[in-house]
Order: C-alpha cells, then sequence, then structure tokens
C-alpha cells in the first residue's frame, strides 16, 4: 500500500506521544528510577481490596469483559446518584477523550483548551483534524472567562477545562463552573476533565443537572483509587450525547480484570478517604522540601504539587534534569511561565526522602 | 450541545454494538449459562504463568503500563525473527481494527469483506464512513479470489480475510494467501486476521516478507492464548505502515498487568501445545455430539466448531434459542446459507457434557 492511501488527515499527522514513559527515559539511562513522582500516578496504590479482586478475576481472565460494563455502571450511577444511561465507561480518560474527539471533530473544526494543558486531549483532537486555540493560564490557573470568550470568538466545538489542573495543581469551585456555563456558547460542549477532583475540597466538583446538555465529565480510577495501569475512566453526561459513544467506542476494549478491581476500588470509600491523607501529608513533605531548598510550591488540590523553581523554564528543566539523572522521575509544565516549575507526584515518605536528599545536590550543581 | 455538533458521519451512525455479550444475555434470562460457549473464548485458560504474572503484576497496578510496550514488542519480535519496529501492540484485534480503518478509511471510501465475516470489523470501517461490499462465502470458505476480483472492482482501500475463518472454522493455506497477494490491487491492503492461526495445521499463516506492503497480519492474546479479557493484540506489517500506528493510537490505552502476562503467555510454549492437544479432543467432542444427534460439523482449523442443523437459518436458530434457554451459549453465523450452522467454542469435557446433555432435548422439542 502506497502512502497516498492513508487519508489525507494522517497523511499530515505526525508519529508522535504525548509523553514519552518513565520506561523509555530508564532504558535510555540504563537504569531504573529511584523514586517515580513524575506520571501523577498514584504511589499509595489501590484499596487492597481492588487488588484483590483484581487478583480473584485472573482466573476468570479467558473471558472477555462484560461489553456494557454493567455493573461498574450501575455502581457509579448509585454512587452520583443518576441513571447508568448517563455513563460510558472507556480505557482511561485518555480513551474516551479520543472518542469524544471522533464523534464531534471534523476537520477544521475548532477547539479550545489552555496553552499547556493536557496534551493527550489536544493529541486526539489534532488526531481527528481539529484546529487548537489556546488560552494563556492566569495566575497559574486556567482561565474559565477568557476560555469561555475564546470559545465564542472561534465558534468552538468543544473546550477543555481540568478543574483541578493539570499540571500545575491549581483549582477552581465548581460553582463558578457552572456559573460559567451560562457564558459558554451556544452548542459547545464543556469537557470537564474532573481526574483529580477526588483530591480537592468539598466544592471543586460542579455540581450541574445530569441532563445538561453543555458539558461532560470525565472521570478515572487512575488516580485516587490508585489504578492507573488498569484503564478505567468513565464519562458523565446527557443520556443523548453519551448514547453517542456507543456508536463508536471499542465495545469489547475493556480489560474484564480492571473492571472488577473498579468495582471493588469503588466501595471501599475508607480507603479513598485514607489515601485523600497520606496526599494531604505527601503535599507537606513536598513543600517542606521546596522550603528546604528556597524554594516555594503552588497550593494543590491534587496528588501532585509544582514547585516553583524561581527561574525561567530553562533553569527548572536543568533541576527536572538534575533529578532524572539521580534517579528522581518527575516531569514539567510545557509552556512558559508555568515551565518556572517543576511537577512531583505524591508519594510514601520513603520516596519523597530521595527526593529531599537529591534536589539539594542538584540546585547545588547548577550554582 | 444540539445534536447539529456531532460530526455528519456520527450524525449517520446507528448506536449499534457487533455483539452482544454474554452477560447481557443472562441478565435478561435472570439466570447464568452453565456452558460459556459462544464467544470462541478460550475456555481452557491461559499459561498459569501469565495468571501468576497477572497476579504479580496487580501490586504495580498504580503505574501506567509502558506506551511502548516495549517488553512484548521485543519478545514478539524475537518470537516471529523480525524487527520490533513492525510490530505494533494494541487493546486486542478491534482495537487494532479501528485504528487501521481510521488511517486508511474516509467517508466513501470502499472496503471489501465477505459476507458473513467477522462483524467488528465491518462496525469500525462503517464508524469511519466506508462503503462494504460483501462476497459470499464458497462451499462454506471465504473466498479469496472473488474477494480479489471485488476489490479491483471497486478500488477498494481494504480486503479483509480471516485465515482460519470466523464463524465457519475453515482455512486455507498460507500459501494460496502468498499467491493471491498478486492478484490483490495495487494500493490496496490485504488484512489478514490470523487471531486463530495458532490453532490452525502448520503451513496456514501466510509467509511473507515482513516488508511486504501488500499486507498487515492481526494477531492476538484473546485466542490460543486464552486471555480474552486482557486485551492484547498485535499487528504485524511493513515498518512504514506500522509506524503510522503511532500517529493516532491511544499511547496509554494498554493495561500493565495484561502486558506482562502476555509476555508470560508468550514464553509457556508448553502450554500453548497442550492447549492445541486439548482443542483437538474438544472438537472431536463436539463432532461426537452433533453426530450423536444426526448431525454434522464443518472441519476446524479453530477453537470452535460448526455444526452443521441440517436445515435452514431459522432452524438453526431455534436450535440456538434452545440451548442458550438451557443454559448453554452458543452463537451462529448471522448470513445463508452459513447460518444453518452453530457455532460452539471448544472447552472442558464437563461444559461439553453440558452440550450433550441438552442438545437431545432441544431437537425433540423442535421435532
Amino acid at each position: 500500500m502506497t502512502n497516498t492511501r492513508f487519508t489525507a488527515l494522517a497523511q499530515t499527522l505526525p508519529a508522535t506521544v504525548p509523553f514519552v514513559g518513565p520506561e523509555a527515559q530508564e532504558r535510555a539511562m540504563g537504569k531504573d528510577f529511584r523514586a517515580r513522582l513524575g506520571a501523577n500516578e498514584n504511589i499509595f496504590g489501590p484499596s487492597p481490596k481492588a487488588i484483590a479482586a483484581m487478583q480473584d478475576a485472573s482466573d476468570g481472565i479467558w473471558m472477555y469483559g462484560d461489553p456494557e460494563s454493567y455493573d461498574l455502571r450501575h455502581a457509579l450511577a448509585e454512587f452520583h446518584e443518576i441513571p447508568p444511561q448517563n455513563i460510558v465507561v472507556g480505557e482511561g480518560i485518555d480513551g474516551l477523550l479520543g472518542y469524544l474527539a471522533r464523534l464531534v471533530i471534523e476537520p477544521g473544526d475548532t477547539v479550545v483548551t489552555s496553552q499547556g494543558a493536557y496534551p493527550t486531549f489536544n493529541y486526539h483532537v489534532a488526531g481527528f483534524g481539529g484546529v487548537l486555540h489556546m488560552v494563556p493560564y492566569k495566575n497559574d490557573h486556567e482561565d474559565l472567562d477568557a476560555l469561555m470568550r475564546k470559545a465564542a470568538d472561534v465558534d468552538a466545538k468543544l473546550v477543555y477545562f481540568a478543574n483541578p489542573d493539570n499540571p500545575m495543581g491549581t483549582w477552581v469551585s465548581g460553582d463558578s463552573i457552572v456559573a460559567a456555563l451560562d457564558n459558554l456558547p451556544e452548542d459547545t460542549l464543556l469537557v470537564l476533565d474532573e481526574a483529580y477532583v477526588e483530591f480537592a475540597p468539598e466544592g471543586t466538583a460542579a455540581e450541574v443537572d445530569i441532563e445538561d446538555p453543555r458539558l461532560i465529565r470525565m472521570r478515572t480510577f487512575s488516580k485516587a483509587y490508585g489504578m492507573a495501569g488498569a484503564r478505567v475512566g468513565y464519562a458523565l453526561g446527557a443520556r443523548d450525547l453519551i448514547r453517542n459513544f456507543e456508536k463508536i467506542r471499542n465495545h469489547f476494549g475493556m480489560n474484564r480484570a480492571a473492571q472488577t478491581a473498579a468495582l471493588a476500588a469503588l466501595a471501599d470509600a475508607n480507603w479513598l478517604a485514607d489515601t485523600n491523607e497520606k496526599v494531604v501529608q505527601a503535599r507537606a513533605e513536598i513543600d517542606g522540601i521546596a522550603h528546604a531548598n528556597g524554594l516555594t510550591t503552588l497550593p494543590s488540590a491534587t496528588n501532585f504539587v509544582a514547585i516553583d523553581c524561581g527561574r525561567d523554564g530553562a533553569y527548572a528543566k536543568a533541576v527536572l534534569d538534575g533529578l532524572v539523572q539521580r534517579g528522581v522521575f518527575v516531569r514539567m509544565p510545557f509552556v512558559a511561565p508555568q515551565n518556572r516549575c517543576i511537577r512531583v507526584s505524591c508519594g510514601p515518605s520513603e520516596f519523597l526522602q530521595i527526593l529531599a536528599d537529591e534536589m539539594p545536590k542538584v540546585l547545588a550543581d547548577l550554582g
């Protein structure tokens, strides 16, 4: 087959990956990271009940997963006090963002997001030919008002907003999002990524009528529930919008053991509460490490903390590179001025101690 | 968001699922199947080493899987004696077929397959606006020559061929496929689905130069390796073709425990050989059950057997319904005259015995 048989769009797309995985970095370095603090994984891990459920399910892995994720969807429906028809389960938020882009974006359609926000969303939009319009952060927050204005200016089909935000960890109240919906252009859909919302203060989740056609909310078992490797996310939205995913999704795409584990994780509210306590403690530890090195941190409503390295992006990159070379995997924002920071995931003290040990050496090396 | 904001294509697509899952049938019946013999799952299950690997990996499920599936791709490269750059790992063959359709199909593009062949392929083609042209089976085999002719007639971008075939279990030699490639129109890509090839006689897999640009081969851990619920498939093809998947695939879509388990499954060649012996035995048992009931079977190179119910599709459907009501999950071909058959997956004797017990009652009920 010649290249000309690829779609016109596919011919223009780069072969790219939104993030290089830490394993690829480890292979390049020829050694493993001592502290894996870069991917906003939840190093405290999932509920032991979820792990047990996953292990129990391994004997039945010869069976396809239920394409309807019936049990999980119904448990989520009860949890959110909404009908199951308003929920679609998918292969992580990444998978669901891809499906959503496919449902909505035709080549040339416009989409609005923040400059430096989640690159995988951008990857999917570009992958369907969408044209991205970027709005700068304002005081290290995604700028809700400016996003709404830009969406109106460019007649956007989608506008993306993560609350809490990644990579900065900042957040706005759910009420302010509800209020902003009134400024959302008619026929624009708000993609509200709430991947980290379980870590956030009460009132951060947007309280909206589940049949409100103006937004879709993305949730995941990858963060607070500690199951990033399982690939279970879900979207909440109006029934008609959710039904459209049935037209295109990979119906048999869910790992069966992951479905079972998510069900067990959801049921273990105590573990989630414990995790949140650990994360609060870890944020304080990261804050302490930053201050001990003369640096500051941004307030965070997530399981990661942005450490402000106090200079420009090149300096933060040098700090990051130094940490990576010393076995500490961290990442950083892509865009100025947010790229003055490095982003550190929460985890047990034994791993944060490695950061504490190495940070002064890295800074000393840089002078 | 109003319906008019969905893509023109999405607005025309039905909300559909290629297969209703057995769990949905169980929920509708209010009872579980006693014998799950309908989805061509491998009831003999995966290698115990794969199960152990999956269980061991559950502690690390807080980590995303390696987006490059590096270890698995390299093990597969060694196994197939090809470079790893010629392999893409994905969320089952279903996921990979979706990616391939996305790379190649624009609305109105033509695709050729057999009438009654794998519906999930059709689902993905239609999902990207492709126009399907169907060629009838010939003597219960997919008709390779007719498919090639049709591909030329309609200037197909893709032509699908499963070897061995699902749902009939029939097969052709790998050599005949290699020979047919010379009749493949220039700029048509052969999608060779070898999901069941590990069950087939020596010489069934097509021996082609891995850089041959005329075909892509699909393989899976769902069938012979017994891990349908894990969602691990892979495609083999020319480096340039495979590289194109990097443009669009869900890079972090693979379940981490599934990657590890696939690696262990691949390494356990003895288990695969044992499975094949068990499948040969089970095919003979299904054959015996058919004959004991005055029915015949088709020769099979897969882990399922098509039982010819000897009359028309309505009769076979009545047989299927009777079995389902009696707790035996089976499926059947969609299209005449193949729909004179029901399709029974291989499994341990305890489950086939349930089929043996119920079949005479079902046939007696039908008279």
